[in-house]
């Protein structure tokens, strides 16, 4: 292949020094070429080691360096839409961390001036489509052997929570990634949405609503259930089974080596989602540096994080109001109808 | 041990033929004694072969008959009451097929009945209270090594329904067994429920709302979800994952023998209750003929039966509103307090 | 039915008080009507409870006893083969604990007789054709769908052993179980054994050769390797896997219970054989009871407890030799052959 | 990081190719400098896209071409010798695929020459080292919690073979694995062979011994088997289960997915090493680039060919001699003994 694609990546946190680390040394095709964050330190930190890298303290600066042909965008939620704006007026492809933009008023002018340009630059952030286990099923789905999807049971297990995490955080944080997978996998917008509410286990922090049960209804008529519970102790658990006419299939239960000791065969359950979804990770980077090499955007779009975001918002309101909060999506501009895979 | 136990068996089709059967050739300690059916024809096929049996058209007449001491009801469900009634005349323990009575009135009238006797007669044929798999989950929730239940999500899948069933009998047919199960499994009375409808399958017949999502919130605040699905297809399929603070628990997946052929690794799925609950059967009465020769009565009340029916029927109601049905109780007489193991 | 079947149980130490048990409070359609034991205070603690039980020190006289319609042998090995005789020589319909008789030219001595009397009396206790996995795998190998059995892969592993436990007893007292699984399983005999020793565990007492690696070779060309290990300490496991030209089954992983806790999901493995083939030993005495109730023998034969003892003694040859031993088996009286599922 | 690791690939054909497009296209921190294959044509194909390469003939100018620093032995077993002299005559570190060197006589020499160069040079391609799950049971027993391993038994089962294989090829082209990976998981070079012959499957071609049943012992008194079958027709499947004093564990049984349809729930299996193991040789290849790039050799070492070859020629005369062979290695050279973590 031919010359390698320049990165410019926004944000230098946890999420950021780990998308460096991958484009460097992981990812074949692209280079960092610039690494912004207001802490200028830890921009440097996170680029030390790099080759012909600059460091800024501005995202917009670093989006001007020199060799810059692409972007990342791993800022805090607040600070997207600016940086998506600015990669959009420079022409240049950009993966955005989820949430794309954190309110859906914000993510519908980013699809509006994406709309606009009358192409597409964004690849939003649900690593989830690269995972191996999603794409078997997706596949499945879309095979139709076994007919319609009639309802997929979700579940969503964190160990623990830290310790700035919000009852509205389950929706709009943790089950973010369960809307876009279920829209993804269905191929339907989500319509409606309800969260139950049980009893706050013992192991949660004071005052956290957890676990949540969250119900989502389809424009196809299916049903999305997600048992959320951020604070299970147990592990990280990511499943989902999907029930359909002729048959049902589930991904996401602990497998690879059996042990067996003093009375039990135990299987590991994964304790971190860098560990169940590190794979994801790299894929997820790598098909964006390869399409965007080719000249391609080929994953979510800004269409999906908006429409998570406005689900989100709804299922906010669910888990305040106790009762069934329908989900109202603005139309949907033309650019998104081929991509998106998901039908209204 | 001693003398045989002389059951009269009321109802002669298809389970009070196979109880017949069971009575006679798999149960220790009991015979039948007397069988009563209206069509008398099929009550003297059903005795074939059974050492000094009566018949009878008239159920009441079996109870009065030589060498009956107990009595075991599997006549259809609107019988039930006046035989309960004259069961308890007669001072006969008594074995009584689900539901105990269709309708909560009937129910809750055979419950005063037995508690103005004073002491328990009647069982209700809630057998997985006798599966393996089922009390193997109990006692790990009674162990308390998980912490506080905070969730059940249930499954009940049958291939196909039989050509009379509605979409009513999905919950006061199908789903009455989880009632029964997540009452016994968390020591809870349910106090709501709400039901969804996704579209139905294809599979379906038409007008038939499955399958069905059904809710159920408890006096504890744990929340207990079911998906039926009567006309999956796929297999008879009865599933049970407790949620609790420290861990969770699953029973009810395919396992046994692991056949692997080109391309896949298969598990056997059972395609009837008869072969998933066999074993239950057998145990349930057994159970109650070795309870009922030491003079007690051990496994589900009269007042776990009026219980199912009041659930069944709030949730028959939520079917139809598509919103929130609370359950309403009567007070519960003492009788049942210590035996019922269910807290409210 | 008719009248129960009056069955004289010779042995009243662990297992026969166990079959006791059984037949009185288990199985239908028996009664124990003599029990005989040397020490004949154990004899009346075993069936103390039992109704119209003769109790006896010597097991002839119990054959003779009133009431008496058949026999169960319990008693140690050495007194297996004056028992069966003696049943013989009264037509009596017998049930006999493994090993039938403990050397094979004894063994002999019994299929020789049985042979002049021309009809089977006797049945062996493999109750692990009486097991429903190995029923499945034995079904699915004959049903030829997955080809021609070409290697069986055992294993067989207990917690502990007992304090007296030796080296040949890992073959003749454990690996008779699959000695006759595998016979029954491919419906050939074995022709060879050769027995390889992994250095000895530091859990297996001092001196005992455990674990153990048997390999037979059967008149079919195929192969079967057993993993013999009683003091593995984590569990009982009884695993087969038969790998045949179109596919593989395998039988005996731990599944019913999924457990998941801090790190890890876990199934229970059985810590005993009496767990996990409990309802195979109760299978087992009601099938030899119906079967003698209808005046006929059906299950593994002397023929079969011959060839085990047979096999048997060759394994512990190899143990001793480090070599390959051959099996020589005594011409098959004709009686056997309709019976036995077994070729050559 | 710094400039790109020039690696000259030698060899063109299946495996080379895929080598090529691994370090174009996957690997970070490696570019393809030099192809080379006697087939001209065939290495420009495969070089088709790459960037600044050059294509040779011979492999001795592929290594000597502008920009080489490493070297990548994909050809051909019978030329990898003279390969892997020329790179250490150059002081190129290499990776060789396995085998290493057909015939042990020749493997001695490399493995000498190393040794004279004293310092290591060479990685053989045993990239089961490198699978996730492999790894994880090497973790896992290295730690120490199910106490010293007594028996691996291993499963290496095949759709169908190539039409050129031959019966020797099972040991020496297939459980060539298992031996590197027996070696390494245990620590223990492998002291002798014994291999038995099940009559083949209809499913093997005419003449070939297939399946066949391996059993090696090891220097601490382990014992280790595999299950070889190449025309199984089912699948791809490796896996291994660890016996050890307190424990078992097992890898490589088919998870992910499981699919229910009618009667069965069932698991994807593997139809191909390429998919099994893909994530394998990309880890390889990347340890390799990696250790290169900052001047270290730390994959298995000539050391680990040589035994690999010695171990299958005594398995290929066991093979025809249907006896024990015991496994002759020459002393180690002291370069290995830190690296190679077998000791025995």
């Amino acid at each position: 292949m031919g010359d390698l694609l320049g990165v410019a990546v926004l944000g230098a946190g946890h999420m950021g020094a780990d998308h460096i680390r991958r484009l460097d040394q992981v990812v074949s095709g692209a280079r960092v070429a610039a690494v912004a964050d207001p802490d200028v330190e830890r921009a440097q930190q996170a680029a030390a080691g790099v080759d012909a890298v600059t460091v800024h303290a501005d995202p917009v600066a670093a989006l001007d360096a020199p060799g810059v042909a692409a972007a990342l965008i791993a800022s805090p939620g607040p600070a997207h839409e600016e940086a998506l704006l600015a990669a959009f007026a420079r022409g240049l492809p950009v993966l955005c961390e989820k949430p794309m933009v954190p309110d859906s008023t914000g993510a519908l002018r980013v699809v509006e001036a994406e709309a606009r340009l009358g192409r597409r630059l964004a690849q939003i952030g649900f690593m989830r489509r690269y995972d191996a286990e999603y794409r078997r099923l997706k596949a499945l789905l879309d095979g139709g052997e076994l007919g319609r999807p009639l309802m997929l049971h979700c579940t969503h297990r964190n160990v623990s929570s830290p310790g700035h995490f919000t009852s509205a955080m389950l929706i709009n944080s943790s089950v973010s990634h369960e809307i876009d997978a279920a829209r993804w996998l269905l191929g339907q917008e989500l319509t409606a949405v309800t969260v139950l509410r049980p009893t706050p286990s013992s192991g949660a922090p004071e005052g956290l609503l957890d676990p949540q049960f969250v119900l989502f209804e389809t424009a196809g008529g299916a049903l999305v259930d997600v048992e959320v519970f951020v604070n299970s102790g147990f592990g990280y658990q990511v499943r989902c089974e999907a029930v359909c006419e002729r048959g049902s299939a589930r991904i996401g239960d602990e497998h690879t080596m059996v042990v067996t000791t003093a009375g039990s065969a135990r299987e590991e359950v994964a304790q971190d989602y860098l560990v169940r979804f590190a794979d994801a990770y790299d894929r997820e980077v790598q098909a964006w540096v390869d399409a965007t090499r080719r000249g391609e955007v080929t994953g979510p779009s800004a269409w999906d994080g908006y429409a998570a975001s406005v689900v989100a918002e709804a299922g906010v309101r669910a888990l305040e109001s106790g009762g069934r909060e329908a989900v109202e999506l603005a139309p949907r501009p033309d650019l998104y109808d081929p991509c998106a895979g998901v039908s209204r």
